[in-house]
Order: structure tokens, then sequence, then C-alpha cells
């Protein structure tokens, strides 16, 4: 059904709205596990229903084993005369994510090998260790080459323990059980544009969607990166038909223009769809390559679902991808709601595209008699809609072939559409279009 | 069978002898039923064996039912001097089609609410209520401004009983029972470029073709417009299946350029025969749309038969469009000696193509043997088409094809195929190419 | 299995090698059938296992039958003072090919019936006349126009009698029975583009695969023009399903860009496998023709076989063409070598080329677990090669459409397919690519 788009809060709020939420969520030391995510998760359930759905350390998904769970209580280094040079306490991204715990005292030349820094030197990089056992700082490098030689007090005080991943799911029901997966990143700490402009933009679309009625049901996904998607994956391995399309969003909040790169096939109806919203010149179309966000994991060969990636400026293009730059003066409220309008608008295309029958195949209807027809067809009037739904409407073609194929814009072919049908004359068919 | 240009009348002959028909039927009062067409008809039937076919009214024809046929006796306005402002003995577009009988004395200003003018002040408007009973009168917007207040004597003597709606036919049988539907509208009074241009063009081709040994049989048919061919499609239901190729004609009289839109399938061979006709730069080719003449019966999803349609300037696209400016003084002989010539070609394209098998395809058959090799090819001579023949005649390609791939005529490849066949090199393959 | 480039020669010294050979078989006088060819073979013979094929006369072959067998031990005319105005000792182009023996005196004007020139008065022209038998003379027009009237004296010494048609072949066994063809005609007396480039690259390509451990067969044909290939596809009639690429070789010593025409299919593996090797502008690609070279009798319908062909300026479009011109003048060395690079890189390609199943298709494997992540992933290391063929490799896509896909060099995806491949992610798939 298509969006009623006066239900939907105006762009200005909407964006207004998220940056505030980004703003609150922005200094969460979130990981790839931990209390981070949970803490992250808890301030979305303030509005909305997410369920908390976690996966135990150990267990095998797929080609992976999910790690051990990582938390921090406390992480510094002092000099020689007792001043923290950085402290986790200032901000999460000073020490290297899955840091093991360390308390010892070490000369400068020695602790220079578990420091990161970033080729700029007033920025702090943005790094981690999951699989490699190892501890380790992050700095600016003007900060670490102003150090005095000498012994440096180095605490970590962090647990790596059986525990769990934490991931955050809402699902609103559609009247058809098939569905629409939006699906996030929430795994990294202290960062804006990668990851938390996706963070509220699906906290946003989903209290938007709570308010439509809607025929697809929507699920909504906020997970650690990679494992999160698989963990998702593994648990839904049964219901994964039921996915007619899926969209993962990710730095959506940068000035730059928007993209959608298309799922692996590229031609599935979400890809037809943002090429649809897109084809307005408000953004750039791209095809599949495998690399960039967790959509790797949904196309996977082995999977391979209708799943494509909407960014602004994509993961690793923009300078101040991955360091301390990629903060929320990044980010606009504009941009924002923009991003916001286009999943809307992509959802919108995907709700109003249906396939139909005609009902009167052998030759044209009378459309007189049930007061259809106007007398001077000029190319303007609904009766033009109404040719060409009937002429194209043999089950295979969707509306939005259809449209492509008239220059006839989709709301006004799916307002005719529903006419044709109330007279018996185009029938709906099931299932996606 | 390719056509004998020889026996083909000269273009300015063929383009006189239409004109000359076209001024005698002008004047006769037609419509979607009654006398006009008969006597049309019978003008045809003079130099044409056609077959009069006629529906009574009141028969269901898929979504449609055939009206009651109209005759008009007399039809005029008096103006309160006795004087008659309009009177349908000087023209059938004067009177609304379809006018129920009225036979009455109004003042002018209700008597304005039965009258239809133009947006030109100077031009009488072509208006019909087929479907709604209504009776008025078509005038020339400033002699509506002219009348004087007062009485007005308004007489329509005309008949609305059940009777038939009457079509002609001609068909031309060929040696297989393949056939080449050519269908025009005859429904509109008074017009010329739509649709008396349709209507003399038919009969010149009909005439034409006689002349020639043909494979393809070829079916005519003068209808009115939508009903008439809706009405052909329902007592053909049965052969719908041999008709193998079609090509509807209007508005090919006027200056403006060729046209030929595509069938609804659109690579159809008839498609493919047309597009080849107009590829020297002779017209201009069109995708289908579901808007335009008979085609949009033909190729309603129902039948989804291989019609395309030629016209110069289509339907709605010249400013004299349903006016008393469609008079004669807008067509040319000359525009329709080209249009007739076009016709001709396209079925000459068609009766021209064949699909062949090589039986000699293990390795090139020793044409020198045959006296069929020149020891210095130079891209001019017949070996060329045989080489491309016996290289691409594997049962699938046509003709139309391989003269697309190898740049050389149709004329030329179905020449060289003729001496291939009689050489037992090829083997023609049986139904349409 | 990849061309190991450092065995393969150096160009420049290939290209003197393939020279010098081709000097040595310049006088040589060859013909479609006799000692000619043997001599030529026995050449190669010395530096390559060519194995002798002879198919005699009066056998049937598809359309053709082997014609007698030509040999000449002397010809030549003498004017009325008894001076030798042409001696077929001096050049084989004098004599036209299979001229019947004759021993007469003639008037110059009966004789000039039997004397071919060309349209340039200074070169001879190379004619034949295998199918019609005569005999006859060919010479320069200018020589011809200032002989005397008079009686002169016409020897030839030939023989046209039951014997063979030869041919040579080289068989080089990969690892699978799977087959590359690679063929040239060996029937031009003297002439140097046409057909000695061809004769000396396949011999220089042939020396050059005996050093590599290849996977494919590869099958050598030396052939008398147009029946040789006949003759061998009729001897290998069973075993034509195991060609699996094919190239036919000639015009490939004179100095205009190179030219791949594509086999009938157009789209065979040889063809993207070429289209890849020319895509850096080395050359130019043109679509399947039925003129040209034996891929015509390779490609005719009934063997369809997997074949293009590999030209500089081909058959017929440079001006010495068929002439005394074609001499060795004409042909460079550095020609040569770039040519039979071009093969050896067309080869290296589809030895290159396979196709691969991901065996962990489910999410992405994950690759650091296995040392084969780098944390910053820039386009350039060999993480993204992993990454597109993990996604792609769905056993339907070669790693040639991969290549094309990702932007990735050939050799840079086989080289980390490989690396996969080692560590149970991918399983390569039998058969060809």
């Amino acid at each position: 059904m298509p969006i009623d788009w006066d239900k939907v809060p105006d762009g200005n709020a909407a964006g207004r709205e998220m940056f505030a939420v980004m703003r609150e969520l922005f200094p969460i030391p979130r990981s790839l596990t931990g209390d981070g995510v949970r803490q992250t998760l808890a301030v979305l359930q303030r509005e909305l229903p997410v369920e908390v759905v976690e996966t135990p350390s150990g267990k095998q998904i797929f080609d992976w084993v999910v790690p051990q769970e990582w938390n921090v209580r406390e992480a510094w280094i002092e000099d020689p005369s007792g001043k923290r040079v950085v402290d986790v306490a200032d901000s999460p991204l000073y020490l290297l994510g899955y840091s093991t715990p360390v308390d010892t005292v070490m000369p400068l030349r020695e602790l220079r090998s578990h420091v990161f820094t970033h080729e700029d030197p007033e920025l702090v990089p943005y790094r981690t260790s999951y699989w490699g056992e190892q501890w380790g700082f992050c700095m600016k490098r003007r900060v670490l080459d102003e150090l005095d030689e000498g012994d440096y007090r180095v605490l970590i005080d962090a647990s790596l323990e059986d525990g769990l991943l934490t991931s955050g799911e809402v699902t609103l029901p559609g009247t058809t059980a098939l569905e629409f997966l939006l699906s996030t990143h929430v795994c990294h700490p202290a960062l804006a544009n990668d990851n938390l402009t996706g963070v509220v933009l699906l906290w946003a679309v989903a209290r938007a969607l709570a308010d439509q009625p809607l025929d697809l049901t929507y699920r909504l996904l906020w997970s650690p990166g990679t494992l999160g998607p698989l963990c998702w994956l593994d648990r839904n391995g049964d219901a994964l038909d039921r996915i007619e399309h899926g969209l993962v969003v990710s730095c959506v909040g940068d000035p730059g223009p928007l993209r959608y790169k298309r799922s692996r096939r590229g031609s599935n109806e979400i890809d037809r769809a943002a090429a649809h919203v897109l084809s307005d010149g408000a953004g750039i179309l791209e095809e599949w390559r495998p690399y960039g966000g967790d959509e790797r994991q949904f196309c996977s060969p082995g999977f391979d679902l209708p799943v494509g990636s909407l960014t602004r400026t994509p993961h690793g293009l923009f300078p101040e991808y991955h360091s301390s730059a990629d903060d929320l003066a990044l980010v606009t409220a504009d941009a924002l709601a923009e991003s916001f309008r286009t999943v809307l608008r992509i959802i919108d295309v995907v709700e109003t595209n249906a396939r139909y029958r005609n009902l009167s195949p052998q030759g044209e209807p009378q459309l007189g008699r049930r007061g259809l027809y106007q007398s001077v067809p000029d190319g303007t009037n609904p009766e033009m809609a109404f040719l060409w739904l009937l002429s194209l409407s043999d089950g295979d073609l969707d509306l939005l072939a259809i449209s492509d194929r008239s220059g006839i814009a989709l709301s006004e072919l799916r307002a005719a559409a529903d006419i044709l049908e109330s007279h018996q004359l185009l029938e709906r068919l099931p299932g996606e279009a």
C-alpha cells in the first residue's frame, strides 16, 4: 500500500530528532560485543519496541565462531610524572578494540609498539583487534611524538569472557508475510557518520512505518558488523525466502550525494525501485561490488538475497573515515533528513508496485460505459494510464515496468489501477510485483 | 513470392486515381452504422469484389454491444427569420453523430447547449455521441456568435433502430493459408486524411495485389473504428492464428513523414519488415503505445496479433484532426502514392523473406563445380550472398536477419537463395520466415 | 595452466628466426598438392616433430573430391629468337597453378590467351586453375606488351596424376584431452605474407609451447587451403567435440594492425579471450563474416567450431595480395614477433581462465583466520581479488567474466584463486571455463 505521506514527519523535524539521538549515543563505547551495544539499544527502546537478541560466545556461525564478550572498566597511560597522556574515559577511540587486560610499567620505546596513530598527526585512528590477542592504544601522532622518554604506567582493566553478541530487532507486521529487511551496523564507538547515522536513520524509519498500514512486514536490524548479520542469517535460515527486499543503510549523514549500490543479482525489484527513486538525479547508482558493508553477507552467493545498499559517501571513501574526524560535525540534520525521505520513497515504490492481469483482455473494454472515458484524450488525463495498464497488464510486467515504458508516474498508474480493479477490469496478482 | 514491380501501377497514376475516388467518397454521411458506410463500400465495389458483412444491433461483442443503426434523412436549424443557419445537407459534420430525433422550437440560449464548436472559430468540429443519448449540432463558433436572440426551429429527422453494423472485406487467396491483414476504419463523414485516405489506399493496394501471384492470403477490412475490428475478431476467433502479419492504415495522405508504430510485441516479422523498409530514412519508427487507431483492438493482450500501424501524421497530431479543416486540400496525390508504395514494399519484404536450411553444411560446398564461383571476389558479386546464405541458413535466421548481418540487399539475397535452392544447396523451410 | 613467460623466447630473437625460415621456404613451388608442400614440411621437421598426413586423389571429402597430384619439372616460353621470356625456374608464380602439360609452338596472338597479367604492369599475378583443365603462364604485363610477333615455343613438363594431398600436423599433449586447434594454409608458392608468415608463426608457436606444461592439448595443422582443413575435419569427425578453441592464422607479417575475427557463434571463449587480449588497443576486433581463410570450413554450420581468425591485414585487403609484390620485403620480423606474442597471450588467457565454485558460500569466510586479510583494504591488495572471487564464483561465471566485472587483471585473479583453492575456499570445476 502506498505510503501516506501526510503521516510522515516533516523532514526538518525528523533530521533534528535524529541528530539529537545521535548526540546522545556518540560517547557510548560500542564494540563487537559488550555493554556499549546494550546501552545503545536501550536508548532506542525509549521510543521503539526494540527486541534484544543475543548469541552466545563459542557458537559456530557458518565459517565463524562468536568471540568472547569484551567490556572495559578503565584504561589509561600515565607518563613518568604520573600525568595521564590518554584515558578511555575521554573517548572510547583511545583504546584498541578487544585489547586484553594489562597492568604494567614499561619504557616509552617499548610502549610505542602498542600505540597506533593516523597519517594525520592530529587525528586518532579507530582500530580493533577482534581476532588476534593483543593490547594497544590509539593516539594523535603529535601527542605521541611529544612524549618524554621514561617509564610509563599502562592500565587496561578489561574483561574478555564467554558472554553474548548483542543485536536489536524490530518487526512491523504488514498484511502479508513477505518481508522487507532494513539493516545497519551498531558496533562503532564514538564515530558519527559510520555508524551512528545508520543507527538513528533506521530508528526514525521504524517509527515512521509504525504509523502506516503496509502490505509488507518490515524487519529492522541493528547488529555488529559482519557477525551480526551472519547471526541473523543463521537464526532465520528457514525463513529467508520471505525476504522480498532489503536495504543495508550506513554512512547516511555526510553532505555527499546519495548512492545506491545494487544487490548482487542487480535486477531485483529493490534495485529497480531504488533506480526509479534516484532517476530524478537525486543520487548515484552503482553496480554490485563485494566490498562495503553488511550487504556482503546478505548477498554472499549462498544466500544471494535481494539486498541493496544505501549510503551517502560510502565506507572508506570519505577522508574522515575510521578516525576521530568522523565526529558530529561531519553530519548534518539536512543530510539525515534527505536520507530518511529517500528510504521511505524506496519503500513507497515497492509498496505501490504491483502486477495485474487484464480481466477483459479481448479488445479494449468499453471505458465510456463505466464513466472512465474522456472524449478528448490529450496525453495528460487518466485515460492514458487506463490504456497502458490494460495493454501491458499480462501478469508479467509490473507497474514499475509500465511506468518506465509509458512515462506515466508510478503513483498515477497505481491510482488508475485501483480504479480499474474496482471495475473488475484488472485483477491484482498475489505476491510481490 | 517477391512483388513483380513491373505490374504495379505507376505512383503518379495510382495517386491521382486514389484522389479521384476520395473526392467522390467525401460527401457521403458515414457513421458507426448506417447507409453511409454501405454507399462507401458500393463505390469500392465498382472495381473490387468487396464482400459486405453485417452484424446485428444488440449482439454482444466481447465487452461491447452493437448499437442501433442510425440514419438521417434531414437535419437543420432555422433562425427566427426562417433562414437555415446550418443544414446537414451541406455537410454531415454539422450534425452530432448519433443525434436522437428532434423537432422543436427553442430560444437561442437553450439551443447553445446543443451546439459544439472548435477552438478555431472558423472550423466545424467532428463530434459523435455513440453511447450517450443526446442530440446536437456542430458549427463554426463565429457563426454561432453572430446568431441573433430569438426562437430557433430545430429538426433532426433521424432513425435509431435495430439494424446492422456494416463492414467490407476482400480476400485475395495466396498459395498458403497464412494471412496478412490490412485494416482501415470507414466511419468518418466528410473528413479526408482521417479516414478517407486509408479507405482508398487499401482499395488501391487490393487492386494491385490482385495482379500478383503471392504466397500469403491477403485479407483487407474496411470497418467502423473500434467496433468494426472487434466484430471481425469475434467472427474470426477460430482462425486468428493464421494471421502472420497485419497493418492498420490511416491518416496516410498528409504531407508529413511516414510513421510505423510497432505491434505490441514489437519484434514480430511485420515490425522487422517495416523497420527494414523505413531504414533508408523514408520514415519514423515508433514503439508500441496503446493509443491511436484500430491496432489497439488487434493488439489487445487477449489477441496480441502481429499488427503494426502505418500513418503519416497520426491520430490527433495534425492540427486539422477531427475538424472541417481535414478536407481534400490537406491531402496530396503524391503523399498517397508514397504511402501506397510503402505498403507494397512492406508486403514485398514479407513475401521475399524466408528461412532456409543449408543442405551441404559440412564445409563450404564446391561452388565452382556448379558454375557459382567467381574467381575474383570483390564484395559485389553474388558469391558473397551465397557465402552468407550458406553460413547463416541454419533454419533459425531468416533472410531479413541475414540482410541486416551482411549488409546485402534482401532482394539480392533472395535471388541468390533461389539459385542455391535450384542446386539443392539450400532447402526452403515451410511456414513464415 | 598460465604460460611461463620466462621460458618464451624473446620477441626479437623469435622474429628473426621466423624470418630466416621464411626466407628459406620462399622459393619452394608449393601448390594444392605435390612435392612443394612436402619440401616445406621437411624444413619444419628439422626443429619440430611434424607428422605428414596424406589423403589420396579421388577420395570424397564432403562436397569435394581430392584432385590429382600436380608436379612440375620444367616450364618456360621461348621467343622466336630462342630466348626464354619466362621460366618457372626463376619463380613458381610464372606458371598457372595446375597447368596441364604442353609442348608446342604457337604464334604470339594465340599464346596471349594463355597469359595472365596483373593490373599493375610490373607485377606478376598469382593464379591457379585447380578445378578446370587448362594451361597458362603469369607475366608482368609490361613484358608481355614488349614481346615481338612470331612463333613461341611453350613447354610445360608437368604431371597430373593420382597421388596425395599433403598436410603436416603436430600434437602437443596437455594434461587434459580438451584441444586447442591452430591452423594455417601451406599451398601458396613464393608469396610471403599470404601464406609463409602463417607457416612460420605456427612453427614458432609449436616450439614455444613444447616447453610449457599446459592443460589443453594443442593440435597444429599446416595444410592446403580449403581442402586441407576439410580433409582434417573428415578424418577427425569423431573427435571434433574435443575442440574447445581454435585459431586460424594467416597474413600475420605485414605492418598493419592485428585483427581478430570472431568465430561464427561470436561468443565462444576463444572470442572472449581474443577480445580480452586486444582490449588494450593492440588490435581490431571484427564480427564473423563467411569470407576469409580456412575458418570458413571450421565454422561452416555443420561443424560450427569455436574457431576465430587472427591476421594482420587480411586476405584481399592489402594491395600486394596474390601478386609478386607479396614478397619478403612486405614482411617484418617485428610484426611477426608481435603476432607470435599475441597468439601466446590468447593461449595464456584460455590456459589461465577457469570456473570455480565457492565452498563457503554462506556469508564471507573468515579470511583473517587464514592469514588472508589485510587490515587496510585500499583496492590494490589481493583481498579485493579474494572478495570478487568469493562473491561471483557460483560455477557459472569464469575468471574472464570476473575480470571484466571487477577490473582486476586475469593473472591476478588466477593467483588469488589458486590461494583460495589451497585453503579449500574455492573448488575448481572440471572442463573448460
